[in-house]
C-alpha cells in the first residue's frame, strides 16, 4: 500500500506513537490486564492519567496557577454556550471579531443570551482576510476571537490590546505556535488537530474571572463547577483525555510549541513558495493573514481539477479537498503532518501541467 | 496474571470482541491505511459508520421509523438540561419520580429552567425502594423517571402509565432487558455499561414531540438541529460511536436483547440467591426492586471488610467498592459480564466464614 499523506482539516494526522500506544491501551492499559475502556474513571491509573492530561497543558503553554484546565464534551460548539453563559452578564454586552464560519456560529449563540457587538467582520469579502482595525469597548464583558479559521485558510497573527477580558476558540492552530497564552483570559479548543482525537474539548480558564455573570449556570455549563470536581463533574470522555495526553507528551518530549513552530513554518513556506510561484494555483485569502495550519487554493482554471485530482490522490495524499461551504483545496498541516508530506504535495503541483 | 472480574459500574467491561476491533480500527481503520482517528468524520467511512450505529439502535429497541436516534457528548448528565430545554414549555410543569442521586440531579436541573412536580421520592429511606404509588398531572410536559440506580441497587420492573409524554434515563439498564421501547417518547443513555466506552450518549427520541416548548434553544441543545443534521451538527465522538457500533453488533450476533436478558437474569439470580443464603451479607435494598444490573451490598459485621476485600481480590475480582456515598459492595453485572465472574464472586461469598 502507498503511504498516506494525511492533510485531512480534523480530525487529522496524529503522531503514529499516539496511535500504537493507544491501541495497546485499549487492549491492556498499564499492565492492568484491563482495558483502558472498561476501568472506572474514578480508579487511580485513570485519575493519573487526568491530573496529568491537566499539568502538561499548563506547561506546555508556559502558564502559572491562576489558570484552571478542564477536558470537557461537546466540541468547540458547546463552547459557543458556555463561554456567555459564564461571562456575559446579565444586560451585559461582548464583543466579537467575525472571522469566518465559526467565529459566525459563536456570535449566532452569544447573542442568544444577550447583547452582542460584532467589532468587525470580513463576511462581505467571502472573509478572505483577518479585519485589523477595529475598537473594542471597554464596557464590554469580554471580546472573543478565532485564532485561526480552518476553512478560509486564515490566521491571526498578532493578537490585539483590549481592556476587556479576552476569550479565544483556537480550536485549529493550538500548540502550533509560541504565543503570549498569559494575554487570554480564557482559551478553548476541540481536541481533534493539533492535540489529540475527537471527543474532548480543551479549556483553560483564569479562576478570577468566574462566577461574576449573576446568571443561574445549568451544572453541566459551569466552568467552576467543572473545576471543583477537577474535570470529573460526570463521566469523562475517557479514551479521548487518554490520547491527548500522548499527544501531548509526544510534543512536550520533542522540544515542546517551539520546535512544533518551527516545522510547521518550513511546512507552510514550502506550500505557500509553490502556491505562488506555480502559475495554475492560488490562494482564497490575503497573503499577510495565510494560515500555517490551513492552507485554502485552488486552481485558477477549474477545467484541470479532474486531472489534479487525479495526480494528488495517485500520490497517496488523502483529505485535500476544500471544505464544502468553499470549495477548492485545503492543505491542513497540523503539528503530526511531517514536511515530507508538504514536499509530496509540492512536487506533484511542480509537476502539474 | 490472573484473569480479571471485572464488576465495575461504568466505564465498565465490555465484549473482548470490541477491544480487538477497536484497537485494530486505532492502527488501520478499514484497511484504509489511516486510523479510525484521523480520519474526517464526513468521510465516506465514518459515514458510514455513523449510519450504521443510528440503525442498529432501532432494530434492536424494535422502534419504528417514528424515532430518531442521535450520538451526542456530554453523558446524561447534559441530558438532565436538554430534556427541559426542549419539552418543558414556557410556564410549563415537568413531573419527575426521585429514585436516586442521578434523579435528583435531572429534577435540579430541570428546576432551573421551570416548575418542577416530584411525583415522589424514597430519598427519605435513603433510595433502598422505587415509589409506586403516584399520580402524575396529565398537565405535565412530561414524565421523567430512571430506570435503574446503580448507586442503590434498584431498578423499575414496570413503568407507569401516564397520560403526559414519558422520558426515560436508561443509562444504566439499556439493551439488558426486553421492555416495550415504544412506551417512551424520549430515552437518553450515557454509553459507558451496556453500549459502549464513556465519551458518547444515546438519545432515542419521537421525532413529533419536538418544536413544541416556545424557547430558543440554543444550537447544541437542540434536539432538532441534532436530527437535521444526521447525528453530526459538529464533530462526533469519533472512536466512542464506532466502539459503540462494535458493543451493539456484538449484541445482534448473540442473539439481541432477549438472549442478553436470559443470561442477565441467570446471573443476578446466582448473586441474589446467595446473598439470601449468605447470612453474613445482605442488600440494601426492598427485594422487589432489587436491580439486575447492579447489587448494592454490605457485610452485616463491617469488622470483616478487610478480610473479605483481601478474598476478592485475591480472586482476581474489579470494582466490586459501592459508590462511595454509600460504601459497601457494588456488583455491576452488565451485559458483557460473563455468568463465570459472578460464579467467581459467589464462591469467594460462599468460602468466606
Amino acid at each position: 500500500m502507498v503511504k498516506k499523506h494525511n492533510f485531512s482539516a480534523g480530525p487529522c494526522i496524529l503522531p503514529q506513537e499516539v496511535f500504537q500506544k493507544s491501541a495497546e491501551a485499549i487492549l491492556n492499559f498499564n499492565n492492568l490486564g484491563l482495558s483502558l475502556l472498561e476501568i472506572s474513571h474514578r480508579s487511580k491509573d485513570f485519575v493519573a492519567v487526568m491530573d496529568e492530561a491537566r499539568s502538561i497543558v499548563k506547561r506546555l503553554l508556559n502558564l502559572g496557577d491562576e489558570y484552571e484546565v478542564l477536558y470537557l464534551q461537546g466540541g468547540a460548539s458547546l463552547q459557543f454556550l458556555m463561554v456567555p453563559f459564564n461571562f456575559l452578564k446579565l444586560n451585559g454586552k461582548a464583543a466579537y471579531l467575525d472571522t469566518g464560519t465559526w467565529s459566525s456560529n459563536a456570535i449566532k449563540e452569544a447573542k442568544k443570551l444577550g447583547n452582542v457587538d460584532v467589532v468587525a467582520s470580513s463576511k462581505d469579502e467571502n472573509y478572505s482576510f483577518i479585519p485589523k482595525d477595529f475598537k473594542v469597548d471597554s464596557a464590554c464583558d469580554y471580546f472573543h476571537c478565532t485564532s485561526n479559521n480552518t476553512i478560509y485558510g486564515t490566521q491571526i497573527k498578532t493578537f490585539p490590546n483590549v481592556e476587556t477580558l479576552m476569550v479565544c476558540d483556537m480550536s485549529s492552530d493550538i500548540f502550533s505556535r509560541v504565543i503570549d497564552f498569559s494575554q487570554f483570559d480564557l482559551i478553548y479548543a476541540g481536541a481533534q488537530k493539533n492535540m489529540g482525537p475527537a471527543g474532548t474539548t480543551l479549556v483553560v480558564v483564569k479562576k478570577e474571572i468566574l462566577g461574576k455573570t449573576g446568571r443561574d449556570i445549568p451544572s453541566m455549563l459551569d466552568y467552576s463547577l467543572h473545576i471543583a470536581k477537577e474535570s470529573m463533574f460526570n463521566t469523562p470522555p475517557v479514551f479521548a483525555v487518554y490520547a491527548s495526553l500522548l499527544t501531548l507528551q509526544h510534543l512536550e518530549k520533542n522540544g515542546g510549541i517551539a520546535a512544533a513552530e518551527k516545522v510547521n513554518n518550513q511546512k507552510a513556506s514550502l506550500l505557500y513558495d509553490e502556491i505562488d510561484r506555480n502559475p495554475l494555483f492560488e490562494t482564497f485569502c490575503k497573503k499577510e493573514d495565510r494560515s500555517n495550519m490551513n492552507a485554502a487554493f485552488k486552481l485558477k482554471d477549474e477545467s484541470k481539477k479532474e486531472e489534479f485530482d487525479s495526480a494528488w490522490k495517485a500520490a497517496g495524499i488523502n483529505g485535500l479537498n476544500g471544505h464544502r461551504s468553499l470549495g477548492g483545496y485545503r492543505a491542513s498541516m497540523y503539528n503530526a503532518l511531517p514536511l515530507e508530506s508538504v514536499q509530496v504535495l509540492v512536487d506533484v503541483m511542480k509537476n502539474f501541467k
